[in-house]
């Protein structure tokens, strides 16, 4: 069944590609409210897409926020029910002034196709929705029933996440997820996802005068914010790395033997990661770049600023200061114990009279693990090295998926990511990219997992 | 002859007023290139006012920045020459969001008139260019001979006042400067400037990555370069705000208990000072504040930014953070061995691969001091005490009036500042004012000194 629907896909390929090229033109940033419209428009093409395939009950899954994608084909009675899981909204392009083309304008080069979103995570959506549509086309049905469940909040942090499961969670009952987003840990070996670190963040506002002051008449007798906020920052970590906030972390999952030798199983250059991303190392040195990346908690400074940023000079003493920060989250660490440790360290090392102004961003996610022996888990090891010819590799990832960890929490659901993009194609970064050769390979291994899923019974779903 | 004078300015208060509003409505900002017409605007409307008062060889002094405006009168041979100075660029406005008013509509609210470079110092250099065309249009002629000379490039350091000194050399001679620019110290009692603190500064760009990363994927494993401009930042002082950079300072001028006595001459409230500011204490505790803000050293961030500063949130590592940096010097250093001393501290506190670039804004000027026997010092202590009726003080500032380097030094002139701002005007900063009641003085205490000016001979400003 699974290679009429390949075939079928193959022959569709570049219409497929010019309806991926449609999405990645519309601008969905989802942090920014300027860029609503957007959002409407990508629901309209997806909506418009799901109904054409024949998802008839396509529809909005209505919130305090974006709202998410519905659509769902259950024709097949006693077979598993999966939420097969992609997100609309992408990351804001700036800066705007490091991308060699323009992020919304969708270019094919070297075999890679360039755009805001490409990677992540609108290719490997349609890769998704497309691999449905094509049974649907093919076969008249699926060989598992399907929940298309497309996010529009993933890259703000998913607010409304919970809001939307608990409101709709009788609609999304489910024997496992299935995600398009969560792609492969290395470029040289297949690889499935099995879970990421959480996350949770703040932002900063310091104050350290009523007003803004004359340099020249008051520098040297009253705290400037810029100053205080880098002392508060750099007091976060040693200069190794380390995280330096008392307790941060100490509910974090003990890492055990096991853990270290999952993380050690994937083939990993670590001088080729650093040489690839130019980058400095930092983290314990005790604990390999994977184990830093994907099993130890992170405290990230995303953006910083204050005073006078334009042309020339200001001889200003600045009475305010501004920072983001986003923490990642080891497995078992709680994001409001997370968050609270965090707020301690900054309040006590904060001098006399400076006031500091913490806003949550959100609650958090906190980390989410696929047990190994999960039987999805195997149907996609045995698909990835039947199509690859090599071993395959289960394998965390460093970033957050909040709705696995949701899933989990509210629908006890456990989570797969089987996404295509690749670690090195620049997400959330200028000049983001995703794999023509991956867009191809998505469109032989969706069929061929739905198929082996449709193996399965749902009970095997349920057994680890 | 004052009396007829300031009566004459009395009389036409409220067109000089206007004049002032005209200039204040015009934004020239000279630190940012994007407000170059307005420069020419300026100087159009400050040129042709020039030529209305019957200095017919006004014109334009070009340099490779903004040009400086110069006129004068030379019909009292035997009589002492003064520069008049003044400047006609103002700091930028922004925050703009902060400013309760527009910044370039001037407003008049409770006595106060509400623009950008009210204060600083288009208001004071009204009153100098306002006395003199007083002073023609009543007698014919002034008490002294004078060179008007009218800076561009105040607000940005500077940069192209010694090519200008150079190049006009001859016709810039004089006896002494009078600056419009450089006010009072205290909103209680009158003073007159006597010097003020030096100025360099330089912008940091430090890169710890080839690009920007996903701070899920790389965080943990690789340095942020917003952590390393904090720990960096951090480390130029101590937490009470002493300068930990090795030899910073080391060619000051010791401070004698003369300097301290001097300092210790004009009533302070610190206190007040503080709760005027709504800022915190900074810097050593040894040192009084008014030591602090004129006989000591500082380097002050003016700028900090990086990483994303939109609306939301962005999972970004990154790679490249920015900063401003302006030092005020205290007397005796010197501007490039100070940017030594820092550019020093910078590099070997940097950890191994971490890149940062140092770009210098200037040269930098020196402090400078008017010696306090110098009789036009005497003069103006004179004129303020039977004005006020109560004791005058002579003053150091905090701030810097490059000329007053630069004369003193290619040139060897000596400065005195005889402006009308008052320290609490909010200059540089949002809602800046200048009061009308100063406004209404320097009509009066410009032509007294003048006239008492007038009364000393060339060789008196060349004695001490």
């Amino acid at each position: 069944m699974s290679d009429a629907v390949i075939a079928y896909l193959a022959t569709h390929r570049d219409a497929i590609l010019d309806r991926l090229k449609v999405l990645l033109r519309i601008p969905s940033v989802s942090t920014d409210p300027a860029f609503g419209p957007h959002m409407d428009a990508a629901r309209d093409v997806l909506l418009a897409r799901l109904r054409d395939a024949g998802l008839a009950d396509a529809r909005l899954l209505e919130s305090d926020g974006q709202p998410a994608i519905f659509a769902s084909w259950m024709g097949a009675p006693g077979k598993p029910t999966l939420i097969v899981y992609g997100h609309y909204d992408v990351q804001p392009a700036d800066p705007l002034e490091l991308w060699r083309t323009p992020p919304f304008e969708p270019i094919e080069i070297d075999g890679r196709l360039y755009a805001r979103g490409a990677s992540d995570v609108k290719g490997s959506t349609t890769i998704a929705i497309e691999t449905v549509a094509a049974f649907l086309a093919v076969t008249g049905g699926c060989p598992v029933n399907i929940k298309l469940f497309l996010e529009g909040e993933e890259e703000c942090g998913s607010p409304s996440l919970r809001g939307i499961v608990a409101r709709y969670s009788d609609l999304l009952a489910a024997d496992a997820l299935l995600s398009a987003d969560g792609g492969r840990a290395s470029t040289t070996v297949p690889t499935v996802g099995v879970g990421g670190r959480g996350i949770t963040g703040l932002e900063m506002t310091l104050r350290t005068a009523a007003k803004d002051g004359h340099s020249g008449r008051y520098g040297g007798a009253a705290r400037n914010a810029l100053r205080e906020i880098a002392a508060l920052l750099a007091s976060l970590h040693d200069d190794q790395g380390r995280i330096r906030v008392a307790g941060f972390g100490d509910d974090a999952k003990p890492i055990s033997n096991a853990m270290r030798a999952a993380a050690a199983a994937l083939p990993f250059d670590e001088a080729q990661w650093y040489a690839d991303f130019g980058g400095l190392p930092w983290g314990d040195p005790a604990d390999t770049v994977r184990e830093r990346t994907t099993l130890r908690p992170t405290i990230e400074i995303n953006g910083l600023w204050g005073g006078y940023t334009g042309a020339g000079t200001k001889t200003v003493l600045p009475a305010e200061a501004h920072a983001k920060l986003t923490l990642r989250l080891a497995p078992g660490m709680d994001p409001a114990h997370a968050q609270a440790r965090l707020r301690a360290h900054l309040h006590s090392h904060l001098p006399d009279g400076v006031q500091l102004e913490l806003t949550p961003e959100s609650g958090g996610t906190p980390a989410a693990t696929l047990d190994e022996e999960h039987p999805m888990l195997s149907a996609a090891i045995g698909v990835l090295e039947r199509v690859h010819g090599q071993p395959a590799y289960a394998a965390r990832a460093g970033g957050t998926l909040p709705i696995t960890a949701i899933f989990k929490e509210m629908l006890g659901m456990e989570s797969m990511m089987f996404g295509l993009a690749m670690p090195d194609e620049d997400v959330h970064t200028p000049n983001e990219f995703f794999r023509l050769s991956s867009f191809d390979e998505g469109l032989r291994t969706w069929p061929l997992l739905l198929t082996e899923l449709g193996k399965l019974t749902p009970a095997d779903f349920h057994r680890s």
